[in-house]
């Protein structure tokens, strides 16, 4: 039997360093006299903290507030790169590494066609575009986030399974963090995705789930504030859900998954047969846009059966937030209202009205969603942290890949002196 | 801007005394300094809340255990009826309020028919069934758990909507708060059902579903070791999920929702029509357990509708367990077996096999899973804590209706001296 562990100092070091981290980088550049306000720590805590902070230059200051009548206080801030993140997208077509900053902005990037690679050629393609990102980057890095495709155990860094790489139980964030020697996550992309519009998108609330639709299909789901990926890593595998029994056969080897009916590959199979020729994604978006009849039945169809699937969702989790993501998305508000209506006429009345769907506005989601896995993980920094209504928790040590972060001594020493 | 609190003395004090309450309540009879070792706190800091839980006699010393070289050590436990819970089911068809202890077995208990009463009326005979319940408590009681049907903010004890007893934004917990002078807490039917799995049940692991299919059709989730209840207290509403576009008319107005072909009202109906005469619950059970072939048909076919619309739910969630309730699940093997098998065949294959379905083995799962709210509330307690993945809680003050409970002392001086 196991039981909450009590809160040692360590840990309540841990917390307040973390949480006035979050003060200054939410309301920078701010007073340590502020920060002792907003925080409700006492002002030799938050001056210890900061010290900390300054002396591994996580934290700068940048000169005199207005006095309020004595000394004028001086402030603080958090530099946009004071570390910069290494955020990964293993995707279907390009592997892309980038080089990001803690307020989520990329200021370079590595793309590599990915489509014909798989197995240990794979996985140095994904090296080598990480490689030529770090060597990009200006400032000292934080560390390496990665969304990875298929079933990926997050806490170990392993990619369980991904069928499209070929992959089988490959330690990844192990195999990245002795390359690089720098703490590594690696999250599933549907998974990471969500958290890129959780921690650096323009959403309130703890809950929110966010559909990739594309080559496959999949969701990652925020439950409280967190990723949520179920008891086996799967939560959010939705693509392959049969909604057609009987129907068109599925790469999985079934039929009828909502993958042979909602997805990208989908509406270019239906296409080509409607009109006897093979359909590219170019020209399928080209001629939705002019209006084709076949075009808009096809793509509005595929939104209707994708927005059936997600209606069952609604009524099971009640989570009033969907973003829609993925190359699907392109087809823009038709589509969207074609999902957000199927989803409606599926749902139970009161909690249809209660759900929004939505596009999602960050290009480059999955980068940004390891990014964001990344900066929360290693300093529990988020653009938008969000009231919960649960108790507030003692942070402890979260498991990283790698021989970097294997110990956990408080967040200032972790991050090491001024480089 | 909200942030995490900082952690004060009192939420230490209140964390330390929830853990040596768990700890004594779970390896009971113990010494105060094996309570120590196994909790890793001092002996001082045990002493010193065991004192407490000793003079509100939650916990009693029960004689000497083995001494291991020097003076033989005082065991202490918490006597089964310590405090007394009144967990209450405010059913369809049946009102229950029973007298259960704190190891969820139930002492008393008193039940109304239920089924005529609505608005006010249904308030009162609510009220009524719990005044006569608490007359038979033969010791303190440390408060009341409610089930209650409909849409309910468990945070508030406000029913928000409960169709079948005319109920609207209803403040049941502060009502019955006030009624009685004990701390109150109100949940949704199912996910006072899901709770009882996971407190009083066999399960491990920190998800579980459950799904009570009777009248209608309704689940409760239990995610990360706590209900979820949806951003609006709706999650679990999986009985209006249209499954069946124009199919039966639902008593929701609209066609053809889960509960039109999945529901004991659905079978009955169905299985009315095939015989050409009215049908009971009764009687339809009595000839599916003959194997009479319309019987058998109907429900299995009911069976495989539910797994149909769960299957959705296991690539959504990937939750491992799923415990089947309500009266349906009177129907045994056969119809589990119909409902994991459509299940299966809807999930990915790899979900699916992760994924078992069981019937629930908990009587008056809807009294005991409101016993366990108010006791995990108000004691922390549960009879199977689960190793959680995730960082520990520093527990702070629950919101509770009612006065009883409005400020917050320690756990000790909460529950007050010895009656």
């Amino acid at each position: 039997v196991e039981h909450p562990a009590k809160a040692t100092n360590r840990e309540t070091r841990e917390h307040n360093e973390r949480l006035v981290l979050a003060t200054v980088y939410d309301s920078g550049p701010v007073s340590r006299a502020d920060v002792a306000r907003l925080t409700g720590l006492t002002r030799t805590t938050v001056s210890d903290v900061v010290e900390g902070l300054l002396a591994s230059s996580l934290c700068e200051e940048i000169g005199h507030g207005p006095s309020t009548g004595g000394k004028a206080p001086i402030l603080v801030e958090i530099p946009s790169e004071a570390r910069l993140l290494v955020g990964v997208d293993l995707g279907d077509q390009v592997f892309t590494a980038a080089i990001v900053n803690l307020r989520g902005a990329i200021l370079q990037r590595v793309d590599a066609p990915s489509e014909s690679t798989n197995g240990e050629g794979a996985l140095r393609l994904a090296i080598d575009v990480m490689e030529r990102a770090l060597s990009l980057a200006g400032a000292p890095v934080l560390g390496v986030g990665i969304g990875a495709p298929g079933l990926v155990d997050a806490s170990a860094g392993t990619v369980i399974q991904a069928v499209t790489r070929d992959w089988r139980m490959l330690p990844l964030g192990p195999i990245v963090a002795d390359h690089f020697g720098l703490p590594v996550y690696v999250a599933n992309d549907c998974q990471a995705a969500v958290l890129a519009e959780h921690v650096f998108g323009a959403t309130r609330g703890p809950n929110l789930i966010t559909v990739k639709a594309g080559q496959g299909i999949g969701a990652g789901l925020v439950i409280n504030g967190e990723t949520f990926p179920g008891d086996g890593y799967g939560a959010g595998e939705i693509g392959h859900t049969i909604v057609d029994p009987g129907g068109r056969m599925c790469r999985c080897a079934r039929r009828g998954c909502l993958e042979t009916v909602a997805s990208m590959p989908a509406i270019l199979v239906e296409l080509s047969d409607r009109l006897g020729h093979p359909i590219s994604q170019e020209e399928a978006l080209r001629q939705f846009r002019l209006g084709e009849p076949d075009a808009h039945e096809v793509v509005l169809e595929a939104g209707r059966q994708l927005g059936a699937a997600l209606g069952g969702l609604v009524g099971a989790l009640h989570v009033r937030r969907f973003v829609l993501a993925g190359t699907m998305a392109a087809f823009g508000e038709p589509w969207l209202e074609a999902v957000a209506a199927a989803a409606a006429d599926r749902a139970l009345g009161a909690l249809a009205a209660d759900t929004t769907f939505e596009l999602g506005r960050i290009d480059d989601v999955v980068v940004l969603g390891a990014s964001a896995l990344l900066m929360t993980r290693e300093l529990g920094l988020s653009l938008h942290p969000f009231g919960s209504p649960r108790p507030p928790r003692t942070p402890v040590a979260v498991a990283v890949a790698g021989a970097a972060a294997a110990s956990t001594p408080g967040l200032a020493a972790r991050l090491g002196a001024a480089p």
